[in-house]
């Protein structure tokens, strides 16, 4: 079985009640520096939003996403979850009520784009905490730089507040066990709380950590605490590169506890989705993009870029290969260098080595495809189909000029331009006789010297 | 604003006295074990000379260079700034001492080429020291191994003098701070105390840290304190590999700070005087060479490799393009995979996605250069240009022989040689017919094998 | 004199007595969740058991390895040196008894396969501790987590015995010398221990340590310490990995120690056999698969993949270059981007520098090979040569169909295919003549889209 980075093959008991994950959303993160919204940048090749949603969906029965106005990009990449406009900025306790109405009858966690690698295991673990009779769960860390952050005041095991950096005292701002931000409770508490929530400071915001100290009243507040680079807040591109980093990591020791040998771990880019089976050889400096799945045995060598394809046993693909969407390359199939393949079906031992651009074309079983020939599938307006039947020898920079079809066996000759479809087992030409003039070679060398001895 | 490395916004009152950066440079490098002088050495693409004159001239007024002999390449990189030979290797005293008659009349600092990577913002920070009322102010530095560099001894703030490793007691020892060499003080100043430095020592050398203790009893000496990899040396190539990834880490970070996403930040190349602009897109493993600058929106892919050009607007370059000096490609254009372009004005929306190499080209606006083209730019001799019009469509692996014009609208059939210039709206040729020839194909491959059998 | 990574000059006496390594190498290495055997999964582009074995050899007189049963590749790999198989697993006691009829006269060491990276210093050290009066000398290490690794007891200065994690003491526990594995003693002592071995325990196994107090008992045990990075061992591919990033850590050292600038050392990836000359550069992303060569002055350029080559003095390789085995790049030679080089003479000068594909040519000094030129080297079932002159110039986008001779000062124009030999000095032609319709190109594009608008 592949690994699959999204599924880690976890599965849990979900409570009998509807569960619904918030997830506030409505950013602009102004540090980014960026015109796209903060929960659309992107960690293994996919919106941090995405992130939250497939894992969230995983624990939560419901998922509703509380996004910014003006924002349609972010709208479409929550579908088919619901969201909500918090037009106004005035807190994330503001974001939170904003979607009260979709807070369902059960358990309701609240999160974070911002915080997109929180595991599966993780929100299982708040979602239990909440269960075991508390009023509220959250989740806390100890970061190994505490700096800024809200620290938690426990009394016996139990949170009684956050005490924000700037209002602790000495002795308060050495407490270790920082607020993470994400809590569970009940919909209707959580309902009553964020109605109780004043905006009395400094920002006018309605603040969602207020709601801590109201749990506490009404009941117990239990911390889950999870490692910090799980709960390390995305709000610069150095955060997302860092983040981008551990999520790379987690992916890379999931392939090779799977049985994939990677030559080089850290310079290795996986996909989220990106699924690889056990004994497939990875050598440095390969890129995969969304959508790929690599069978059992096949080998990925250096400098090879793939998006959008599958890859099947035994196959031997780069260095510097590029697969893109729509290709697939069968069984001992051969992909060899400064190939491009978009849209394609290899077949199975059949081999495309050097310097090819084959574009929507099917390529039959056993059939060589020499250097340097290109498919010709535009023609400005139109994209047209390329057909190769099995056995057959494309000869060297031959031109396949799309719409055509190869028939079985047959045998395109070296540097030919083919624009008509070539009947099976058949030889076709389509170039021009060699032609040779003495001495014109040295010739010519000389007179264009002596041009330039003239200046 | 694109972020510019070399220039970080860094603005500084200049004293009105004349000041001068003396740099020695004379250094061989015998354990870098290269044929060029240490100097040369580069880093983000630039001599480590050309590091220090860059940063030296934000905050002197005049740069002076100590070279040694035989060293033209040296002498050429630091113009327009004057160079003085020191002939014989007799100490760093010796080689400061060279360069007296250039010192002017106001303070002048002594820096050394090995130490590339000290900041403006140091350099400023040593001259607001030195004219606190010092006599002199130097660097030090706390290195996490102090090893056997020469420890700072101070007494009330003040340095008095600087004891070797190998001369120190063992409470000498445990002193971290320690003497990075460089300093400052008045040029008279400095003047007298180089006349007063003796050899008297095991390598008959004159030492310029002998110069501390001179300055200490004619005044205050004060040390500025700056993190060890500004000052770390660079004598072996592992050191020049540490001092490599320190600026591009300090690059990495201003990107990042400036709104350029990286999406794995340690395995992005800049060159020193690399320019990006905000809301670029940065995939693993690209490379930029020096002169590049990329405008917003961009997106570079995995595997480029770019050097003296520029990127518009919304382009999308790579995975695996390769963009050489002189080329420029305009807003929305596109250059896709195994594609080389050197010398090159790419239009706006203009296109080359596939196996192409241009050179000394300019394509029109809206121009599609299918898979395969290739530019004969050059004849043994010479170099000739290629002028391809607006919105013409050139077919897959046509060649275009330079000197050659492409009128616009014009339509190039694929395959064909381009000799003489094609008219605008014109469809242009250069291909020959395809014949069959009935069941040949598969004929020859019987022969062959029937060859093979037989040995 | 190059850098060669596996013989670091190393000189050792060796001892009198005939002396053997036993390298246990039957394990199937379940954590590797691979069908390889664990000894031949590679690190540095060699087998883990070759590792050794090279290593061994330069200390060892003779090597005796033992493998699992079915392991054909493995026997293969340790060629010329005997293997005996295990056929049932039963223990490291068993394995070692298994070789004992291999032991010789002298000193016996037993090493594990899946240990590939001790040094010949280490194995040095090992044999002189045992020489130095002791029954048998046993490596040991700190681990900086030392985990369940079996601890050794000490008492002045020799080692009593190891306890197993699971039996140890609180006390023993904190013991931080850990037990490698590795012994040393005189063969018929080792026979005789061996033969005393039981395994009276709850896997029913032979286990190799007890082997330790028994010599404690008849003589002094020396433990002789190396670094954990040496000796970790490697049983899953995470391990494996990381053995690989030491071993390139170790490489890309030595390289720079001899005088070879690595911009980016973290991405360069060398072979265990890569031979580098001083004052070479590498740019960042370059790997060296098996057999290769580099020369003084040559510049190897980002992106490069070599593999079984020699690369000549002042040659410029890259960027994007692939040669492939049998490939020798002569004095200033250039290779450039999109170029690949399969069994190739490249001649002094001889440049090759955009988007070829050479295979089985031999190219003449000072013959420039344009950009797109493709050598047909294959017809479906043999290979034939291409042999080219010297100082010719081949135009781009040429296709040379093998076997095919070019002679000296011969042109070949733009666009050719070459299937008949060229005289020296001649000017080749194979390419079709231009031909032109007014205001075709227009019209057809404009019918394109009319179509594209009617659906």
């Amino acid at each position: 079985m592949p690994v699959r980075f999204g599924y880690l093959g976890l599965t849990m008991t979900k409570a009998k009640l509807h569960t619904t994950a918030v997830i506030l959303a409505a950013g602009l993160g102004t540090r980014m520096k960026s015109s796209l919204p903060k929960a659309m940048h992107r960690l293994g090749n996919r919106p941090m939003i995405t992130h939250l949603i497939e894992t969230a969906k995983q624990i939560f029965d419901d998922v509703v996403v509380v996004v910014g106005p003006d924002m349609p990009e972010l709208e479409r990449a929550t579908q088919p979850y619901r969201t909500v406009v918090q037009s106004e900025r005035l807190g994330t306790g503001h974001a939170a009520k904003m979607a009260e109405s979709l807070f369902g009858d059960g358990d309701v966690a609240i999160l974070y784009a911002d915080n997109p690698l929180i595991t599966a295991q993780t929100m299982h673990r708040l979602l239990d905490a909440r269960r075991s009779g508390a009023s509220l769960s959250l989740l806390g860390m100890r970061p190994s730089d505490p700096g800024k952050y809200g620290r938690l005041i426990e009394e016996n095991g139990h949170v009684l507040r956050i005490v924000e950096y700037k209002d602790a005292t000495e002795a308060e701002r050495k407490i270790g066990l920082c607020n993470a931000g994400v809590m569970c409770a009940d919909a209707n508490d959580f309902r009553r709380w964020l109605s109780e929530l004043g905006n009395n400071n400094a920002q006018g915001e309605y603040y969602l950590t207020d709601v801590v100290e109201m749990a506490a009243r009404s009941g117990q507040v239990l911390c889950v605490e999870a490692p910090e680079e799980e709960l390390a807040g995305v709000n610069s591109r150095a955060e997302l590169a860092r983040a981008e980093a551990t999520l790379q990591q987690r992916m890379r020791q999931a392939a090779m506890d799977g049985g994939v040998t990677l030559v080089a771990p850290e310079t290795v880019f996986f996909s989220a989705d990106t699924q690889i089976s056990q004994d497939v050889v990875i050598e440095p400096n390969v890129f995969f993009g969304p959508g790929v799945k690599i069978a059992s045995g096949s080998v990925i060598r250096a400098f090879s870029h793939l998006e959008g394809c599958t890859v099947g046993e035994g196959a031997m693909i780069g260095p510097y290969a590029r697969l893109r969407p729509g290709t697939h390359c069968a069984t001992n199939s051969h992909v060899g260098n400064f190939v491009e393949l978009k849209n394609v079906e290899l077949g199975t031992g059949a081999k495309a080595n050097h310097l090819t651009y084959l574009g929507d074309a099917s390529i039959g079983a056993g059939t060589n495809v020499g250097a340097g020939t290109i498919t010709c599938n535009y023609d400005g307006v139109f994209k047209h189909r390329t057909v190769i039947g099995e056995r057959t020898f494309i000869g060297s920079n031959s031109i396949l000029v799309a719409p055509v079809e190869i028939g079985d066996d047959a045998l395109v000759a070296a540097g030919s331009v083919i624009t008509e479809n070539v009947s099976a087992t058949a030889l076709a030409l389509g170039r021009a006789r060699q032609c040779e003039k003495p001495g014109r070679g040295l010739a010519i060398k000389h007179a264009l010297k002596a041009k330039k001895e003239q200046g």
